[in-house]
């Protein structure tokens, strides 16, 4: 049910005040360090340890967070980048939207992957990266793993990655993540082609179950991709001076997939709506027919069994009156009952047709 | 089903009119005097005793008004700070918007504090705000005392609280009334979750009202959340003299939180229709089973007993004619229309199944 | 069904043609001319009349205009006070939008009085407004007398409405104006109250032909606050130069006003939305419900009322044939029909009972 | 069903290609010439004679064009007044919007005149205008004059149209055209109030599809009304040389006409999809009843009849036995049944009337 | 089901890269090279030979790439025109929206021309155009060839377009593909009208389904439409030097046609919809009258059934007390029954009258 985790401090706490997440995922600091020439990789295990590649002028240093992490860890980052205390503490309060916040110098990003959960539902695992001159800081808690594939360019010095600096570092991340949504959706496609073909053979209680499944999922997704379109437009628009004159035309490639994944997405939910709407008329229609041959039977049959019960009374057995039920002492009534009773019959099917309910 | 009080003057009243309050909660002024250094906490009688600490001037000065607010003291304090007449008449008339209003070197803001009633339903008490250099007047009309960890902060000199100014401590108090909406938020998703679980198991005309019913509350807690985030967004973006640079940054935070409350509202709202949807349509379901199975009972039994019904009737009693009724004094007449019966009864059972109605 | 009532001239009538309008109402000019010294209110005959207390350059002179006004007042008024033709023909045609237009020196605004009419309806009266350096003319062709509370003050020189110009006479008519939506919307939160008690009870046709009529005279009331907020809007925020800085602040609670009427009217709109739907489904409930009635009780009757049936076909009492239901013959037959009918009736209750239909 | 025709060039048709519209109406040219002393009216056969007149620097001249177009007289036009190719194309493709286009000291606007239909519809005319300095040209291809009066009024000399340039006329010819509006609505006003009265008295499939046939007429008509509102708004504001400064005053007029026209009928579509919903809920509620009423008499007398047809079975004459139906036997036994059946009848009432149902 | 194809790069490849598209269509160079007074048309193997007409600086070079696209040639025209890397790999990838993208002095173009499949539903092909001094690049993997006509108004050097640059060809390629909308959306507006007629004629769940798909394909449509109704705004509102003044007025005509095409869309838009709502009242009115009918035969029927039932119990036959079944004894009672059979049916046929059932 949950696309966003609710993770919230009680009211009336200080601002900034940090928190130790407790993570399934253990808590790993790994540390990239490369430049056009030269690519160090190393992971770390404390905060210190990255200082010396931190200072170095020339190169860019990627710190990526992995699991949940402790305060202290946090404290120390943001004591040695200067990273600001409130966006600390969104760092490790997941119920976060997409954000793009500006400090000096720094940028801070906040990002969701979609992620495919076991039970076949959407998960958003949220990531928070952190920009300024040289380094990238980035933050995410979940047992998958992203971006080795960005990690695979940086070692094999493949396209312009490497000679570039941090700015486009964050691209390849946001497009990475960006991405992520194609199979996503290409999934829910599947699903609704195979809900469109159910619906057309045999519709039940299931196929609606599993409509409405989908309906909920994709609104949970534009929840989220909504914020993270406007991040991407404040990126690619806005006169940042931590986001390079080139990057950004690479900033605004990543936001038309986004709006291509969100145009997608709007037509599965425009389709899921049309398809709950033909399963709801199909009941109807149902029980249309139902009522209709309900009706005829009914119709036919209740007016004869009226008329056979009147000659089942016992009037005859009992008196020798002339006037009890003289029609079973003729020697056709019988015939004559049964010849009424077609007749009646076949009036009642004859208007049945003209009024094309048959 | 109020979350907004309706108290107006009656039409034609002269503007900026103040009235008492008439309320349940006993009036009371409650004083804090702050520096970095010194700290001082007493509950006044009278507006006049706090008109020493509101002039010094290198402290702020806190005064909260709490219950309903006589006139006069309204008029004092009015003249006391230079308070705006329709502003002072906004803070005794409950059915206020949020809002903002600028006046020379103050502020006037009011606030909605979301609390949960005995009866489970959510109502919203107004805050009204009062910010100038040096002070902060606040008044709130209710039991509840939201304010109480903001005190406390004050009191232990804990963060950065006592080294700010006014602005930072009004800040503190929207941030805290802004984060009240999540445990209250939770409280839904949780009802929420419990009433999906009576969907699916036995959903009656009592989910459909307890559904309803939160639904209305949500669309009243949008109702009332709108015009706070247009508050907020005027608040940090706007720039009025009064507040710094850098509580700016911090008012930004309170109004994400506003924003990420609301998207989780609306993923409620969400769900709710959706399972409306789920309710009304699994009753047309049930109303079509129905159909179905008096359809299949009736049309296989009707015309059997008109069968029945037929061989019920008197005719054979008493005439001797060959016509009346010869099928009774056949030998095997009665296995004969057992066997009609039969056949006729599976006949149509094979035709339901063909149409897919077993 | 009016709100709005419909006037117009035929296509192709030149602009600016003044007609005179047919009213049940007398006409009558009432004029007040007053400064913070002095105090004048006479009725008067003929616009000549009014002429000396406009010519007063220290004084504001108020012309108000009642009842259905004449073609020849129009243009002696339009010719005095050099108001635009077309804004003079906008006061004869009733169907206006509220609007505010500027005129050298002038404004021209339409505003609508929301009235209670006699059969419980809204109705909307126009007033038509001229504004200009010295004096205010208005327009207002009904039965009641809205502005008798803004008379009483000036004449008690209470507030500080007699030391201001006619900027601020405008506030205080328009201020009187836009609270009388106050009462009103209470009467609908009143009967909307009922409505939903009724709902609970015992709901009827009756009771969804009045959440219609609520529903359509908020629809109708809408239609009339928009224009309205607009044109509040424009008044508080345009720098015209009839209206002094220090009006623009009451103006703006005036503005606040109407959009908190609008706020609680919404509010009602999806209440009585929401009663719709709840009614609705109630409907389809109730449906069901005897549908489901109906099924059971049809299900276990038809199939043994067939066996009783069956029974009593006359076979036995016309042959001797061992064939002919030799059930009859037994000597515990009845008895076993009746044990067969028990168990065929018992296991289908058992049947409604596991799937939860009893 | 048209309210716009569909005509459209082949895909690939180089742009401004001419052609000639055939139409019943035949073509005729009417050259109108005027100043505030001078007056002239003719119908030319041909563009040629049109020259002196708009070679006049003191009049302006007014040349309607009605009926289909010969391509020759418009290429001549064209020639002549130095018209764009593409607005000439468009005169006579009529499928247009409303809207304005600014050539150089010209500009064309395209407007639709609202016309009812002999079969009681609504149908959009396209009436085409360019207007330059000293010259206006229009194109109507329809039967109806709609611009009588305005020539009338320049015959006449009546009111400022004779002594004002060409944007004035320009005005006079739209005010002209937007006031068909209003006795066209008024008709829909009325139809809507004889369907309201249908509805309560004897609604049925003909109700519906009137109502049904209002919706989409109006849809049509709003679809036609807003790009023609966009069109004043631009015409009146923007700061086009050909638009004299007063005439925009009368501009601004008649776009608040248009206004008016699109709230009414947005207020009668509501109340058309109000009396929709009235219509659907009245049907499901007689549906409701007519179930109620069968499950109550079906409730009553299938148990009884069951109970009658136990009785009816032929066991006690067939054999001796005492189990055979000792019932018919005894004395009492036919007064019993009827106690134990009118019993059963009235506990069922008893408990429908417990429920509600009665 | 799918207007848009779904083609990506898997999340994580590098941007721009490139690949060749699999395609059916045969891949083709088609090179155009006019000037006012020359003109040349070639079918080309390679990038390579296009570079001498490329290079000429007075005349215009039209390169149509046609078929699937291999990756070499891509490059090399990236190479040799110096176009960006993120938008050949746009080329490539077919879910693209429309949109317009400037580089240095380049204009990409992405455009989805419609065009009806076999199977009769509507399918977008993305055309690609890039478009710089003196050349301009179209891709197109399809079939069809839309530019045909354009081809011929080259060669035969009908109209203005062999006198203009590049920036002309543009305009001409994409008013081409716009009309193609027309005549489309005639045959969706034809099938509407057979819909309407089969709707009032004899209207079954195939007419649903019809009506679903129509629906279905206009959203679809208009999501295609959308995107390249802002391109063209922005090509024809931006001052982009690529596109010349004069031209630009022939992009607003393009636009216009944009818009018309949208505007009828949405027409059939709503009478789907409105015809889809009479479709299901129409089967809810029938619903209703079977409901109706069943009910009057069954609630006249059903007591008369019982009452026959009564009389037909075997009470009379076993004993001889005076109580068992008197009536059966009485000389009148078989006519005394009859007309209690008949005055019961008549008052009810009566009530149904009343209550207007008949």
């Amino acid at each position: 049910m949950k696309i966003f985790g609710k993770h919230y401090h009680p009211p009336g706490t200080a601002p900034g005040t940090l928190r130790t997440v407790l993570s399934d995922v253990p808590f790993a600091i790994q540390v990239i360090d490369y430049s056009d020439t030269a690519f160090f990789e190393k992971e770390m295990a404390t905060v210190a340890e990255c200082q010396p590649y931190l200072a170095k002028p020339e190169s860019t240093t990627w710190i990526h967070v992995r699991g949940g992490v402790p305060m202290e860890t946090l404290r120390e980052l943001g004591g040695l980048l200067r990273l600001h205390p409130l966006a600390l503490e969104d760092v490790s309060n997941h119920g976060q939207r997409a954000k793009l916040e500006e400090y000096e110098n720094q940028l801070f990003v906040i990002v969701h992957l979609p992620v495919l959960s076991d039970d076949g539902r959407t998960r958003a695992e949220q990531v928070s990266l952190f920009v300024g001159k040289g380094f990238l800081v980035s933050f995410h808690d979940a047992e998958s793993d992203p971006f080795g594939p960005v990690r695979a360019r940086l070692r094999a010095h493949s396209g312009k990655i490497r000679s570039r600096n941090s700015d486009y570092l964050l691209y390849a991340l946001l497009d990475n993540i960006v991405d992520h949504g194609f199979p996503l959706l290409e999934r829910y496609g599947e699903q609704i082609e195979v809900l469109e073909e159910q619906l057309l053979e045999k519709p039940g209680q299931d196929t609606l179950a599993e409509i409405h499944q989908v309906r909920r999922d994709l609104v949970l997704i534009r929840r989220m991709l909504w914020p993270q379109r406007e991040m991407l437009v404040q990126l690619y628009r806005d006169e940042c001076p931590c986001i390079e004159q080139e990057t950004r035309m690479f900033l605004r490639d990543c936001y038309d997939h986004t709006v291509q994944i969100m145009d997608l997405m709007e037509s599965y939910r425009e389709m899921a709506s049309s398809m709950l709407e033909v399963y709801l008329s199909s009941v109807s229609n149902r029980l249309n027919e139902s009522m209709r041959l309900l009706t005829i039977i009914a119709t036919i049959f209740i007016p004869l069994t009226f008329i056979a019960g009147v000659y089942g009374m016992n009037f005859g057995n009992n008196t020798n009156s002339w006037w009890a039920m003289p029609e079973l002492r003729w020697d056709f009534g019988y015939p004559a009952v049964w010849f009424a009773m077609l007749v009646i019959g076949g009036i009642m099917l004859y208007l049945f047709k003209r009024n094309r309910w048959l």
